[in-house]
């Protein structure tokens, strides 16, 4: 079973694929938090994604997968500068991990038996030009938190300990998964995600038959089901890659930054990181759909995904912060 | 008294029985969770089990029990392609075993007298192709469940740590016993299990007068025991065998696909990992039963261990999960 | 003050002599939890016990006591086979003792200073072929009493940790004593040791008065009231070694096993060991008073011990669980 | 992304930008403490600071960036005594450093290959001559908290520990941030930081999509956008040096003094250090102002900033301890 | 400083004096419990009673003061069996002393520089034949207490660890004091303490006068204070070596030991080591005041010093358990 | 900023001086505790102490600071006997400073690259003949705090641990502040304590003025300032030398023990310190006064700073500690 689920293949939850799409064109929205019941394919959709993203180039044996020799860190002792295709890379940071495994360490087997200060690349060297998924995101501690979305925004990984002094480019989106009924991130955390989006189990019964039936195939003809959602796949490829140029050219009215800053302070969401993402996460979504300027409607679809996670709970409005936003999108954009 | 006691000869606790028999069939089937009280049985049904199962074919001194020489990991240095039979691995996870315990860790002695970074494979090592038992499940610490479940779920045990990049095939059915007068398994976890079964102990004479007589023949009487019981277990064996042919030319009908998502989504279950369970589980058993086609029938046997531990818990309905899961199999299967 | 204070010469206490006898007679029968007020002899008694015991015959420098060369383990390095008597071995496993300690370990130093991994038994090995006494075992930690009582039902120690993979055998009985004002044992772990049994100072003056004189002539006159003593302890040990005997040739008529069975219900006492525990306590019972069958009488005398640490507390019904016991003894046997 | 964002394009946020000016122009009044919603650019203004500050002449090599060769600590082994310009430091200190990576330790790689006891200097060592950020300062540990501001009170830094008796200057400006809804710092602490402010999300559109607007700017256009602002940076740069000059000078009458201790005793501010801050930094106001003589009006404006921190929480007053003192300001000074 | 205060110039506290002399007399009498408020003279008296003990003749050199050199324990190297006579050893364990510091340990500098496994004895060794005297003995641990009884119950410490196995002589009396306001020791603990005594300050002016007099004539007159003192304190320690001789003659009636048995069944002390205690306590009284046989009057003079802290806390009875002890002797003996 | 602020310089605080003064005339008197507001000058006044104090001829080279070459310890090396003049050591004992810190410990680095045992002294050492101050000592660990005082009242540091055996000479005394509201003392550590002072930030709005003035003369015309006040530090030094000879001639007539009794019982202070401090503190008191003889009066002036806080809490008397000595010692003492 070692191929990933084909990201086509996923039925339903839309909001989340759509939000691991966008950051795909622009890495520099930011993270994503998915929070949502268990069991409905979270881990699933990560994998799929590292499939689906179109493969990088990158010099052999160069442990931050740069794409250039020049650009390998020159702890790495990388003796040439042959190049290869590599799958865009997705990480796994398992629930547990010790802050050495995250950011690397010194080597000390080679320190032991070589008295060498060699230095072991972590799972943030890995993750670079990729994704980095945490499964319950809730469940670490802060400071490790904290410490990744440092270093997902600076984009660069500096290790200063023993002695050491390393560091190295470390740029990926942070994909973290939860349960909110487990346990909340802080405010402080969660205002330096980009996006966060809501999965819920699906009501509709073929829609479960349809899940069923896919994953069965998935597992007892793994084969033929590969085939059959490939150039789904692919095309879907194409289009991350055509969108990445498009975003460069695409055009944003001054009105357009008015409903954003109006949208915000009626949201009454803190801080300016909202106005920021919801703009960047907007263009991605018009150039996504390959439309060439952006408008009213691109911020007004987008809106909840950027902002939900942004809003101070309000103990007299019982809706959830996602219909909040919604509602408060409605009054401010008609 | 080295032989355990005969799986035939357990009086009674067909359901959990039946669980471990469907596992055998259906390995995918995932972990199962054997809740009840103290004394009734749990471990010596595991150690059983281990008799029970049909013997497998390993390379000599592979320390993963590989089938065949190129699937044994390359650290291992197993210089010979010689096989033999073995039985198949039950391992047991003591309370209180180490995370290098149970993934296997860098072997300090010989780092420190021969400089050489080697390494010591742990419990996941040797429950490949097998069968891990965890007594009291629900007191190991949440990381290490965590742990087992993704690798049990993925086949596979990577390591990095300290320098070391391991990985080894660790493919094997998690069971896990648990009182839950002591604390319980949280719902993601919980999820994670195939399936659930209760045991209690019997309320009839008779019955509880044959398992001591059984018991104090097996203690007392060990090898005319054994003699008495070895050709039912066998028979069981044998039906294992050619229930796990007949698995593959099973037919699924649409509408069953049908039944067992309007059974899930009336329970309410969140996640989509109950349908799946649900319909290996049902299938393993029509494959047990020798039948050759999935039947609502079969769906009606086989919910409440697939689908008892997925329920919200609901504080208005006094019932039981496993009794709501009967009820409302009734109404929606009739 | 060397000699153990004579078994024979402890002044009431007759429930817990008797259990102690009666897992000298069938050490399958399990662990005695010695519960009572601190100050009433659980330690002397003990300590007694291993002076009354009779002498086993053991390989010289064996580690775990063997009685022939071949059951020395092989990390010993044994030279010799030459065998003397020793006393049953009585070991006492002091409060706050490491998991090291008690399991066996790697012999730091020799690792050290010679490079050698070397096995430096514990206290579970030097207990082999005897006694293992704990007190205040409610004080210890979970899983240290965990372990124990795995060893102690499995009859050997399996250590495996940083590289090393030692067992030898461990065939010991538990014997814990404990304050129950203190803190209790879980249910699990209650359940898994054999007998029970409640220890009080005496309320009659001369009995106290004997005590006193016993104790000061032990402190102050040893070798006379040694000497006192010593035909008594001897007759006991006899009387232990011919019940040895015995017991292999009871009968136990199929009603007894019917009237176990009918009690352990009506208790309402979780799980089969209760039955079991009785039935083996029951026999050893009918050994020692030199009986050739098992009748009601000895189910009668012994359900006490057996049963009444096995009991759910009942919150309506004020009467200890001995009394309980008693209760439906007469009730169920009449 | 290598440059870090103007200070002049920080839109808003006056007061804090104020109070990081006033300790560049005098770095004796202390520390600054910036209070407020997250995502208020609390850190972009820091490192905006760093780029700002006018640079020092520093002898190369130099682990503490002394200005002369004799200012070097003898344990750093500079070997020529050749300077240069640098910025002014601006050293950043992660949640989670350990006290060894703040003041410096033993460099145990070297202690262990070549047997020598060597210095690995601190975050302290590379702030001397400038500034050191504390982000979220109120999660700290007290005892780090407490060292900090021991080491920036005296500017030195002094390390006792494994026989190491090293000590070096750090003379620093302490800026620390922080939620005040996510846990307070102790009154003794609080009470050692010179300043504090507190900073707040803008609510007005068009200094919105102002800040929107240079943000996007500035990471789509950034050569042009620093541009734009090098000269501004520059003015500002000048006019504190400017002012570093005029403090010398200027004139402190009678007056004012009595003005200072009426207010300070009115608000009821323990000890005394409120009135020699308040006195300091109106008096670098008063310089960058580019006044002669301090007046009333100068204490009146920065009276806030140097007290507010320093008052005792009165739960009959409801006003934020800012409008308190602005509220006793006016009546004391008119 | 150095001489302590002598034990005769102790003004009042006449019971806890008295307890000690006793256990100088017996030490199986066992520890002794002081408790009292601050500053009433504690460590003071104990620091006195090591001047006041008679000297014993030891080995030189031997680490546990042996009186011959064959009882000198192996592990310590004594080369030369000459004597000296030394003070009684009274030794002090600080707050916080580590287990090691008081069993003893492997000496890590020897091992680590010569490769050898040598024994670094510990404050036990140092107490042998003489006191262990702790301050605050309920603010220490509960298993360091455990362990401290123990050994000086067995006379013996034994200690088992990293490949060590190494024994000797403890034999020591126990003195504890504590504040029972600042949290009781569990009455396991206390029981195994053999005396116990109360101790307060003096409410009389001329007596607190004379205590100011002789405290100060020690601090500022030394020689002739301590000169003063001297014969008081020869005559004190020629009645200790007399009382000791006189112990072995004295006559224990019968009726004294059924007084003694119905006193303790009175006051419902649990176990027996009250009975025994008193016993021996009112010897070794009426061996001090040399009297030839034991009566009721010696019991009755020493039953609360002996019996006060074995009593269980009665909610009811307001009364300290001291006057409830005298209620109560007074009921029983007439 | 080298020079400490003059002692005669600091403005009112007339207690904690005064308390400072008499420990430097005889500090058997024990420590000081200075309780009070933050920012009240308590760490300047300890610092500026320091300066004012006689200076101490010193062996050099001695780590204790002894007077004479015999008194150098051993351990020490010292290899001359040149001795100097230094300032009395005034060592401040940093929050968070290990017990090794404090007490001194083995030098690891000689032991590793050496193969030696050397003792690395500690802050005890540097502080003998002379202060150890405290800040907050309330929140240092209760266990250091003892030590401490153990070793402030011994007058000698002794070290056991890791087969070392050091002792040393550490006569000091202990100057502890805090702030009350931050967490007390325990009463038996407060006991240990000399004297306590209350120190509050001045009211007077000349006296305020006066302190900034006098501050910023300090700190901006530093050499001015430090001759203006050095004659006046010169007097209170050569009258700290002229008491220290006039306190042994001076007589103590016996009513003024019966004073003293009779207050400290009235006041219900626990313990016999209280009227050995009081006695030693209105001795000192009258030799800075130069009186020759000690009167009541000189009871009354000093009892609130040597009793104050030895007195139990009494919830029903609103008057602080301070206030009810004074009130009491009008009762008594008229």
């Amino acid at each position: 079973m070692k191929n990933p689920f084909p990201f086509s293949a996923i039925v339903g939850q839309t909001e989340m694929k759509q939000a691991m799409l966008l950051t795909a064109i622009d890495p520099s929205i930011g993270g994503v938090l998915v929070f949502g019941d268990r069991g409905t394919g979270k881990s699933t959709a990560v994998r799929a994604l590292a499939a689906l993203l179109p493969p990088i180039k990158a010099v052999k044996a160069c442990p931050v997968n740069s794409e250039t020799f020049k650009d390998c860190p020159d702890w790495a002792n990388v003796t040439g500068n042959a190049t290869h295709k590599i799958p865009t890379p997705v990480v796994d940071l398992p629930l547990g991990a010790s802050e050495d495994r995250v950011t690397g360490a010194l080597d000390i087997e080679k320190a032991l038996t070589r008295g060498e200060k060699a230095f072991q690349p972590g799972l943030l060297a890995a993750a670079n030009r990729g994704y980095l998924y945490i499964d319950e995101v809730n469940l670490l501690e802060d400071h490790i938190v904290d410490l990744l979305l440092d270093v997902a925004q600076s984009g660069e990984n500096v290790i200063e300990r023993e002695g050491l002094s390393i560091r190295h480019a470390a740029r990926f989106v942070l994909v973290g998964s939860g349960n909110p009924e487990e346990g909340e991130l802080r405010p402080q955390l969660l205002d330096r995600f980009g996006l966060s989006v809501d999965v819920t189990s699906p009501n509709d019964i073929s829609e479960r038959v349809e899940v069923i039936k896919r994953r069965d195939a998935f597992e007892n003809d793994n084969a033929a089901f590969m085939l059959r959602w490939q150039a789904e796949d692919a095309a879907l490829r194409d289009q991350i890659l055509a969108a990445r140029k498009a975003l460069k050219k695409l055009k944003t009215p001054e009105t357009t930054l008015h409903d954003v800053a109006k949208l915000c302070i009626k949201l009454g969401s803190d801080g300016l990181r909202g106005e920021l993402t919801l703009l960047k996460t907007a263009r991605a979504y018009a150039a996504l759909r390959n439309d060439t300027a952006l408008t009213r409607a691109h911020i007004r679809d987008i809106a909840p995904m950027a902002l939900r996670h942004r809003l101070r709970r309000d103990p007299l409005d019982e809706a959830g912060s996602g219909t909040r936003v919604v509602r408060i999108v409605e009054d401010v954009l008609g």
